[in-house]
């Protein structure tokens, strides 16, 4: 087990009156939560907020300052509630800008579904200075500006900009990852994905379905930053998969 | 419809280092949001913070100062870990006692479960001037003192505590209420009830399971400070249940 040399640190804003209101039942605190316990950073503090101003600036300034990482949830998208962005800047002393490359991706995406409006160019909008996280799931990206990390509120979006952040933050150790591969339709393996890795609070393991000459198949990265976990939970794998009638190859197919 | 005539407020401290590693997923901001909407109190922030004296310290200070009332979950436990208490009292510079009404209770519940040990007791502590909350799971009550609630971490414990609170809480409109009553085993009319509930953002349905005369019944309770939405949602579970084959009394049975 290594010994992090520094304890990482990060903060996450929850940002949504759907979340107050109970209308909404948060999850992307846990969500949050189990990938930074996974690249080593430890999340020491949430706060969920209204769709305020006022009220997303002041957190956004607490938290910036007290972790290594602060990172949102929500107000990101196209509608006039959605002032994440604005906030942010304003906590920051920055304008908002159009980001380009953000402008072109939404183009490309909204090409085919009803052209680029005005709402849809909003999430086009950053804090000056900001780059741009990937969103496999949907065409409009994430925002980083420094250690701030803006992301969405749907969790299976906020799940692919994780996706694409793992491994890209400086943490207390090292990501390590196994791959184990096979011809087995993901959904049939749903549930031995999720009880082996609720059995390792360090590992998570993410699920790569693909379609190959004809034949359905995935393959299925466990992380930690502990090797030893590592190990104990792609054993795990292989052999609940294995005793379910689906073998698997290490390093993937 | 009921205009308030002031918005109450409420802040909510969620505790405990196992919703910051994401080993458990919370459910008990949804849970006191659901509430509080019903008793018409807002929800105006949550703070997740560690089992760390310090840090709900300065939570509990920084929330019970801006808003009408503040909750807490988690930390109200048996073990070494469970620092809520102390914590409250700290920032509200009163000392611990042992309330001898709680201790009353724990001994009363622990008589024929092993007696009241060290770490039970520990379950009677509360700061110095606290009322109790009732709870009807479990032996531990919760703690009330001025405007501060301390409610237990596990949700369906939190759950009896709040109920237990209902229509207790000066707030922006009179707590309403209709019940229907029928010979209906609760558990096969959950989704209809989780339904009905969920497609009215402002009422709150109880169910209240007996056995009665050698049959099982249940009356349902539903809340709202709204009249409107009251006889809506009476009305529409009402019609659901009726058409899933369970006739129901207005006023219960």
């Amino acid at each position: 087990m290594t010994a992090p040399a520094k304890i990482w640190t990060a903060g996450l804003i929850v940002i949504g009156d759907e979340i107050l209101s109970g209308r909404t039942h948060d999850k992307n605190i846990a969500q949050v939560a189990s990938w930074l316990q996974v690249q080593g950073i430890r999340l020491a503090e949430v706060r969920v907020v209204p769709d305020v101003e006022a009220r997303i600036v002041d957190a956004v300034n607490a938290l910036r300052e007290a972790y290594d990482y602060l990172f949102t949830t929500g107000g990101i998208g196209p509608t006039h509630d959605d002032i994440t962005v604005d906030a942010v800047a304003a906590a920051l002393g920055v304008p908002v800008v159009i980001h380009p490359e953000a402008r072109a991706i939404l183009e490309r995406y909204y090409e085919t579904r009803g052209g680029l409006n005005e709402g849809r160019l909003r999430m086009a909008r950053v804090p000056e200075g900001a780059e741009l996280i990937p969103n496999r799931m949907s065409g409009a990206p994430g925002i980083r500006r420094g250690n701030l990390f803006l992301m969405a509120g749907v969790p299976h979006i906020t799940a692919g900009m994780l996706d694409a952040l793992t491994g890209q933050l400086e943490g207390g150790a090292p990501l390590l990852s196994e791959t184990l591969g096979g011809w087995i339709p993901e959904s049939e393996v749903a549930d031995i994905l999720r009880r082996t890795e609720a059995a390792f609070d360090t590992c998570q393991i993410g699920s790569y379905p693909f379609f190959r000459d004809g034949r359905v198949g995935a393959n299925f990265v466990i992380r930690s930053v502990d090797a030893d976990d590592l190990a104990a939970c792609a054993a795990e794998l292989a052999r609940a998969l294995a005793e379910a009638g689906y073998p698997t190859t290490p390093g993937g197919i």
